[in-house]
Formats: structure tokens, sequence, C-alpha cells
């Protein structure tokens, strides 16, 4: 049957997987909405070819290399470049048959799932990956790389893509964008704005990256309302290019509403590089609930997800740089960190703040009874390590009976494996017209109920919570 | 098929559907045992009609009002009294028109099973809920409600409640009980004794609470010894009026068993106002451990429900006063916390401590093996944003395992909507015989055997661990 | 149909039960290895008979006995021992009666499911245990132990063993495992290394230990070095009679890398009894990694399996010891305790560590993101409270989609009940078997891989982990 079962992911009994197959008819073939992500806006912008299949399906994508490296294999044989540009492996048809011999590892897991449906529906491979297949996969896929349907914009049309957002740093010119623009295109690719740089006093060139956001806007961000309103002009910029969001990743969903005094003192000592790792963490809380003051005023959705410690493995990092597959969840509180904001601005139903987490024990417990009451506060999907199957299904057992559908914000998928854009919004339509499907047998929800909710989900959601 | 599926919550496959449906018939018209809840004694006593639709449905009904107010409906527009006094919205068929524009909201919640329930069993309803069907449902629930079998009492008794505990504040008189029991009026509502106003020293008025407890008592409640014996004297009070329990709902499920002279010194510090926050929380812990010694001469129940942080928005508090949703449930440590008291009491068959949670992560790895081993400890039901299809099924799915069946204590329904209790009772009797039916088609149980637990789970566990 | 449904545990529908039946098939006879258990090894080395019924089945077994406590037996009744030589039960067949008058507490428990399958399976009993079959069922398996048939090593032939590790102290002298080896039988029986009692500054007696250790080894342990080699020399002397592994069940997950001159400090000061808490603490987590780098020039494999609060009731520890069915999960953490070791020696593809826990809330969140990316991590199965169908499913649910396969190490049974053994190993190729066939039913794997897999998890992957 090929390398995908037409009914995967949905109930096994005959009866709700009739209903699941309906519902997921009609969501189907709806356009894409990738509300979160971080594709490379130069792709679309030169929409030159992808370099051969290694680059495309390996060396960028950390869950792929983790899991081979978690049985033993060394980063370098997968290509990951050294910091210290010490050998790593460079042939990609060597680096392809080192996946290939160890897909088996994949089994089980949803990585295993998009690479097949790419196989599958981009390339049309019809037989599973493993060495045997290796050199014949490899050879497909290269001779396709260099046709004009497969280069990125091409692909972007294929997969139905109605808007991407990419996210930049507060501190990115933009050029890709700007040259999209002026290209004539017409795929649509945004902007997200991503201030780490300049609101973590803990990252590195703080004081630099402050200084030259004053520089890119005119501002002097020496003072704090400078700083500020550096910010709101950068944001400014940002939504020029489609910008609709902003998007926060802190190590804890920590938010403060300090007197604005307080606020600028701190910001003093950030600036000075004086800030203690309890006020460095201090500053960046603050700075979440400015940012949402800013989006009452501008209108961005501000997007919240902590929880990640980052680059666990320093030998990994002090040899390969971040972003190895060494980010780990951890358990995070959010009950009392976000009360200061909720309190500032969590009552206006003018604001969205949308709520990611690494740690779904959360769910229940106190996100879905946040998102319920408070007017501002949405839930993001299931993300990253649960941006699964099992994943998905317990986010919604978890969080519907008590935030209901309509205060979570459909799906996004939050990649940089361009090919895997489709596999993971079929997923996520799958799961959830499963999870529909099962309320109505269950006599839960009605059917024309079901069909509605399967739309809201796959699509308006989406758009409306990131005003798409 | 009408607004319910008769097999909403079996399994679904045939076989298992089959069997869920044969164990539900044998519970399904078994008397309601709802051993705590919060319905008001003076409906029972005073036999008034319910004014209108909307302040049977909406107004007092948090689940309700919290969704509706996510999606940015202000809290006065379903007429939620504001502290001020200022303006809320008073016509009931306004704010029922906002609530059927708004019912889809509710879709997979449990509050949606529920009102579908009521609106139809209670209410003879039999259409879905919605801006179209807004004004015919509001007249013809008006109209039922001015009918003498939609009076309270009538109620009780189509609902077939063979006995409802209600909640009462330690200071309170009782009068409505009294009232109830001198109307010769056979429906059997009995008291809890809540103690908050007076063992908690960061209660509003604590000095002041002390004292009146000592005044209805004729105890010098501005001694240690006489405050203990105040509340004895309370304690058996409240058991002429029915009660099996005591109620504890502390923010922590802290316990603390100090050494009595410390003990006492703490409660001089609380009735100077002195305590500390963490002092505070020592003697509330303190006085669940007095408590559960107090139980183990009058044989009422202790149930300890900790872990809601109360009033997460101060804007709303300010505005609208406690309870407004606004409830949200915190990571709650058990075990730990309830050491002292069990190490004091625990281990005596004679005493039942039944421990809720709203974290639900703590059944599989503290509450279960607590529950499977301590001879006083037993676990109350899936509980507050748990109370639903799915909260139950994990609950089952997480505490059986290893507390067995015989440490849980049935159903009870905790609410004070009224019309809600046969709604929920019947949704847990089905949620628990879908279980079982699970256990028995999956060989972990006989069916003979599932009969029996059925009926446990739905009556005589809860009339056994309540003594009622 | 007996005590046993041939398709227990298998998914209900006919299309998944069918092929979970199918994949059963192929591992259901698969020899069991046990690579971490607790089976005492004098039953091998002397083979005498079981003493009577309620030795093999109650008294020892704490899953039982706390069930029962919990519903106010008093352990005395069950035969367990007091610490102060008072009275408790002795004759077995009085035990029995109780055992099976309360047989049904164990409804929906592991327990009940590996009770069954030994009396069904070991000793061919055909009734539900309870007070009418008591004393038939105890003068049957009564009849059964004085066979010989019914002694340790049949029953160790009949159970299929491959092979089986015990446990035992650093100091102990193997005195049964060299029996077993100079006996000539051929069951393979081997230890593994549990150095807690030369390892913890807190256990009783701790410097005398590490004095007996140095007399063991001829090493001066009174210095940091001699005692490192001490335990070098110790693990090289369990390593003859068979260990493969180090076993180590601290409180918390808690590690570290300390430069060698501060180990030596805290070393002298753990010997000299001076250690604060958090010092001993500290100095448990320091030999963690000591262990680890150990295990990279012998190629023991380190187990963790941290997170029980032992002995919880301090009464009934005064009264009946350790073990008595007190020992509770707690909350764990794994990401920041287990970074230390992680970073001294986690990226060495040579290195096997395996982690357990109680806390299942940490599988997806930080066990499987962790087991998903260091070489040397692996996880261990589901464990003690989990170690139940449901507890096995929520295992595979939760850790597969982040680990894969590949980075578990199929089931050990953790056991001191003999006749358990197999029923364990039964229930989790079962569960297994429905996962795989869930994977397949829902188009995430193939038919082959699953058959592929099944062998993988019954059989390979334990032999391969544990180096047997």
């Amino acid at each position: 049957m090929g390398l995908l079962d037409p009914d995967r992911l949905f109930p096994i009994d005959e009866s709700s997987r009739g209903l699941a197959r309906a519902l997921y008819k009609t969501v189907e073939a709806l356009p894409i909405v990738s509300p979160h992500g971080h594709t490379d806006p130069r792709w679309f912008a030169e929409n030159a070819a992808f370099p051969d299949p290694a680059q495309l399906f390996v060396t960028p994508d950390h869950y792929v290399f983790r899991m081979l490296h978690s049985q033993g294999i060394p980063l370098e044989a997968m290509g990951v470049p050294r910091v210290d540009g010490g050998w790593t492996e460079t042939d990609p048809r060597k680096i392809w048959r080192i996946f290939a011999e160890n897909f088996h590892l994949l089994r089980g897991t949803p990585s295993r799932m998009w690479l097949d449906h790419a196989f599958s529906e981009v390339f049309g491979l019809t037989e599973r990956l493993s060495a045997a297949t290796a050199d014949a996969s490899y050879d497909h896929i290269a001779d396709c790389l260099i046709r004009p349907e497969f280069r990125p914009r091409a692909l972007f049309e294929r997969f139905n893509i109605e808007v991407i957002a990419t996210t930049e740093s507060a501190l990115d010119d933009l050029r890709w964008h700007r040259m999209i623009r002026e290209s004539g295109w017409s795929g649509r690719v945004v902007t997200a704005y991503r201030p780490d740089a300049v609101v973590d006093p803990e990252f590195a060139g703080f004081a630099e990256n402050v200084a030259a956001l004053g520089e890119l806007t005119g501002e002097d961000t020496a003072t704090w309302n400078g700083y500020l309103a550096a910010h709101r002009g950068r944001r400014a910029y940002f939504k020029e290019f489609g910008a609709t969001s902003t998007d926060h990743g802190h190590a804890t969903a920590r938010t403060e509403d300090l007197p604005q005094a307080e606020a600028a003192a701190l910001f003093a000592k950030a600036l000075a590089g004086a800030c203690t790792a309890e006020e460095a963490d201090a500053f960046r809380g603050q700075m979440l609930t400015e940012m949402a003051r800013m989006s009452l005023d501008d209108g961005l959705v501000l997007q919240i997800h902590p929880g990640s410690y980052r680059n666990h493995s320093q030998p990994v990092l002090e040899k390969f740089g971040r972003d190895k597959g060494y980010d780990i969840p951890t358990r995070t509180d959010y009950v009392r960190a976000l009360r200061p904001l909720l309190n500032a601005v969590g009552s206006d139903p003018r604001l969205s703040v949308i709520v990611f987490t690494l740690d779904e024990s959360v769910y229940a417990r106190e996100l879905a009874p946040l998102a319920g009451v408070y007017p501002a506060l949405k839930l993001g999907p299931a993300w990253w390590f649960f941006d699964s199957p099992e994943g998905m299904r317990r986010f919604r057992e978890t969080t519907t009976e008590t935030a209901g559908f309509c205060n979570t914000v459909g799906f996004n998928d939050d990649t940089r494996a361009f090919c895997s854009i489709p596999a993971r919004h079929d997923v996520a339509r799958r799961v959830d017209c499963a999870y529909l499907s099962t309320l109505v047998r269950t006599g839960r929800l009605d059917e024309g109920e079901a069909f509605e909710v399967a739309h809201d989900l796959a699509y308006r959601f989406a758009k409306q919570a990131y005003r798409l």
C-alpha cells in the first residue's frame, strides 16, 4: 500500500473511522496556515534549489540527528558543522547512507511519519527507506531537487500554503522579506518579532544589541523610555513586513509588572551588565508585560513558549554550538508566573496572548483553567516533543473539557524542515478529526458540530487567533 | 435523537458497549447519594420557586460564565453582581440570549453535557440551545419554574436524592437546616462542618470569628484548650443536623503535628494577628491534625481538598468579589505534606480522611500509593476541573491499579447548580460502567465482579465512606 | 473459562486483537531475561521447598499486604514480623484465609493478575480465590510445594528463565552465588552490585561499612583513592559472579561531578560522620558519577532508580521495620539532576546508564528527551507502581515518540515474588504487543516491523542493554 496508510491516525473501529474519514475529507485540502515557524525567508527570496537530500532531510533536522546520535552515531558523521571548523562528513551520499541504515531507529516517532509523508507525497518514493534503498532514494531525490518544481516557491505553492510566518531577531534587517515583497511573487511570507537579543540581559552582547536597536530605530536606547520606544518602532517595522505576532522563548513563564521606576532601574543595571541571575530573570519577565502592553496598542499577538533547558550538554555546545537536539523540557509553573501579566492586561479582550508548553502535566491543571477564564489568554497547540499523534491527542483530552475548543488556536508546525510542513498539518488534521469523531460516537458532540469544529481547528482558529 | 445519546460515554465497540449498557442499567436508577456539595439549604427550607432561567442556569454557575467571559463577554452582561453595586444586566431574558448565542462555546465540555441533560430530562427541551431557540427555551423553562413540580423539594424527590450534604461555616446558625427538620418534610438534607473562618489566621476577621465561636459554644476561645473545646462543641451541634463530615479547602495539603504547647503559642499569635504567612500556614496544617483527632472521637469524616489558587485575578476580585471562576489549580505535594497527620493518626482504621486533588499528576505518583497503604486514607473522586468524562476516566486508570476500588469513595457532585446533580451522577455512573466494561473485555475483571463494583461505585462506597 | 482470559490485555476490536494475538504468539514462549530483581539466591543454592502458601504469596509480598492493610487489617494478622519480636500470626492457614476473604480488594490491580496467573499456570487452580475456596486452594498449593517439581530450580526451569539477576550489597560475600556455581546446576543466576551501604553517608554504620569494604578488598578505604580502588575491586569480584550491572536507589536523581579534591574532602567528612544532609546528598550524587566512570572501564551497566520516599510511616517503621509497603513515590527532577553525570560521561556510547522512575509525569517531559539524545542514557521500563497494564501503556505512549523503542531496555520484573515472574513478563509482552498492534492499525508501523519490535521488547533489548 505504499508508505502511507490512507486511514492512518483514525480510530480503529469502523464506525468512528468512517466519521473521522468524512471529517478529514472536508479539511484535507484546506490551505495551510502556518503562523509560527522557522523556515528561512532566504529560500523564498532567492528561490534557489535545495542542495542535496542530506542537506534537506538530515543535517538541519535535530529530530532526526538526535535520534541517531542517541544510538552512538557521532554528530560529525551526519555533517553537523563544528564550531572549530574541524572535520565533519561532507559527502551527502555518505550521510544519506547512515540515515537510511538507521531509519528503523525512528520507528514509532512522528519524524518517521513526517519523513514518509515527504518521501511519498513530495518525492513519490514508494519503498521504506533502508540500507537497501539508500542509493536509489538518494538519486531520486537528488534528481528531483534540480528540477524547477522542487524549488522553494514551487513547493510553497504545491503545499497550498496560504501564509507562513518566519521568525526574525529584532535586529534583523528583514532583507529577505523585502526581497520577497519586491519580487512580485504572490506567496505570503510574513515575519514575527523575536526580541531575545534585546530583552534578555544574559544574551551574548546584550548592551551592544540594545545600542544597535537604538541605531536601527533612531531612539535613545540608553534610557528606559527610549528603549521602549525603540521596541515600538521596531515592531512597527516588522508589521510592515506582515508580522502579526511577537515570539518569546524564555526559560520560565515568569512575568513581572513592576512600577516603571523600578523597571527603569533594572534596565539600567542590565545595560551595565550588573544584573544578578534573579534580576535578569525579573527583567525578562517585566519585558513580557511591556510587550503585552505594546500589543494592546499595535495589535501584535504575544506568543510565550517557556520551559526549555537549552543546550543541556556542555561538551556538545562547545563542539557544535546551539540547537543540536540538546534542548530538554523542564517543569514549568504558570499559575504564579503569569499572574502579573494577566492581572495587568489579561482581562482585555483586545489582547491575544498565546501560551505554548513543554510540560504537558500543566495542560489540565494550569493552562486550560487559565485560558478558560482570562479573555486575553489562548492555548497554543501541542508543541515540539508533543507535536505528535499521542501528544496532540493528550492535548485535546486534557484541555477541551476546561478551555473548550474556542480558547485554542489551531495548529502550527514550528519547523525549519520545509518538506515536513504538509505532513505535520496533515497529522494534526487527522488527529483532530479522530478526536472529534470519538466525541460524536460517545454522544458528546453532534455530527454537524463536529464538521464545524474540524474546520475551525484546521483553518479558521489559526487565522483568527494570529490575525492573519 | 434529541439532546441526549442514550449510549453516551459508553465504549464504542459493540461488545464493550453492550456490557457497559448492561452494567449501567443496574445502577442508572439507584438513589443519588450526594455527600459533598454546595446547594443552598434555604431552597429546601422555604421551597420557593426558582426565579427565572438565567438565575437557575447562568448567573450562579461559574463553569458557564467563565467560558463566555474567556471569549470576551463581560461578567456584567451575565448578571454577575458587582461589589460596588454598579450596573449589571438584570433582564434575565437578555442574559439568557447571550447564553444561548454562545452555547456553542461549551462544545466538548462537561457543562454542555450537564446542561443538555437538565434541559432534556428536567425541562423536556428537545432542541440544542442556540440563538434560534433562545426565546422559546426561555419561555418554556420560565413557565415550568412557576409550577409546583419544579419547586426545590419536588425536584429533590424527582431527582431521587436519598441524601444530600450542604456545607456551612462553623459560625452558621443552621437555621435553614432547622427549618427543614421542623417542616416535617422527609427529604434528607444534612450539613457539613466547614471551619475556614475560624481555623485560618488569614481569613478576614479571624479573631472576631474565633470570639464568635466562643459565644456560640460557651467556651473560652481565647485559650487553646477552650478553642479546641469550642470546635468539639460546634461539631456536635452540626452532628445534630446530620453532619457526618468536615470540609477543609486549604491552599496546600500541609499538615503539622506540633507539640501542644507550640500549637497553643501559635494560636495565641494568630489571635493577636501576629502570624507570618509561614506561621499561618503551619497553624492551618496543625488544625487539620487536630480535626483528625476530634474525628477519632466523634466519627466525623475529614475531607481535605487543597491546591486551588483562589481569586487569581485581582481586578476581578475587586470588582466582583470571590468565586468568580478565577480559582486556578496549582501543583500540590502530598507525600511530605500529609505525613505529620498520617503519622499521628493515619494508621487508625476508625478514622476516615478523604483527599481530593486538582493536580491529577499526583494520582498515580502520590495519592494512590498513600491511600493504598494507610488505613485511614481514602481518595475522593475526580474533582472540579476533573469532574468530566476524561477526568474521571484518567482518575480510574491512574488510581485503581495501586489503590484498588476499595480506597475510593464513589462520586460526589460538589455543586451549587441544583439541576446538574442528576446529570453529574449520571455521567459518573456511565464513565465508571465504561471503565468496568473495558476491564472485563480485556480480561482484568470477571463480569460478575463488574456488576458488584458498579453498584459499589454508584452507591455503596459513598454511603459507607461518608457514614451516611 | 478459568482464571485467565487467553486474550487478556489485547485491544478489544477484532482486527487489532487478531494482530496483537499473532504478535504475542511469536514472543509468548521466548525465554525470560530478568536483568533486575530481588529473588533470593539462597533459593537456587539450597533448592529447598518453599515453606507454605502464605510464606509464598502473602507475608513477603508488600503489594498484597499493603492493600489489605489499607482496609484496616493489621500487618500482624498477615504474619509480618515485628521488630520487637511481639506476636504476629504464625498459622499459615489463618493468614491464607484472611488473604482469601479479602482477595476482592485486589480487583483491578496488577497483583490480582499476577496472582491469578500463578494460581492457574503454576498451581493449576481453576476457581477465583475467595473465602469459599480458601481451604481447598491452601491445601492444593501446600501439597504442590512439597513435590520436587515445585522446588526453586525446577520452577526456574519451568519458567524458562534464561538468566536472572539478583541484587547484593557491596559487602555481601556472595556465598549463595558461589554455591550455585559450584553445584554444577546449569541455571544462570547472576548478581548485581548494590553499594548503598558504602556510598550513602546516612546509611546506618557507613564508616564501619567502608572499613569492612577495605578489609574485603585489601584497600585502604580511609583514603579517597583507596576507597575508589576498593569499589573497583569489589565490582571485579561481583563480575566474577556474573554481575553485568550496578544498582542505585537514591532518594533523588542528583548527580555531581566535583573536582577530585573536593570529592575527597567530602568523603573524609562522610567517614567522620560530619556531613550535613546537603553534603551527604552531594556525596551520593558524586558517587553516581564515580560509578559511571568505573563503568567506562569495567563495562558494568549503571542503573539509577530514584524518587522513593522510604518508610513514610514512622510508627510502622518502628514496629515492623523497613520495606513494609510504605515507600511512596515523590516528584523527581532529572534535567538538572542528571546533568553533571551526563556532561561528564553521557556522550560516551560505551557507557550504558539506565534510569527508572516513579514519577511518570517526567517520561514525556524529561526522560524521553534526555534518552533520545544522550548516547549513554537508556530508559528503564515502567517500574514498581507503574509495573501494570495501564502504567506500561502510558510508558510506551509517552516515551516512544521522543525516545523511540531503541532507547528503552525491555522489561524487568524487579520482584522477590518468584511465582509472579512469568506473570509479570507475560503482562509486559501482552501490553507491548497490544501497543504495537495499535500502531500498525493506525498506520504508524508496518506489520513486519511490529514483529521485529515485539521480539526486541520481549527479549533482545534486555539482553543487549544489560550485556547479558
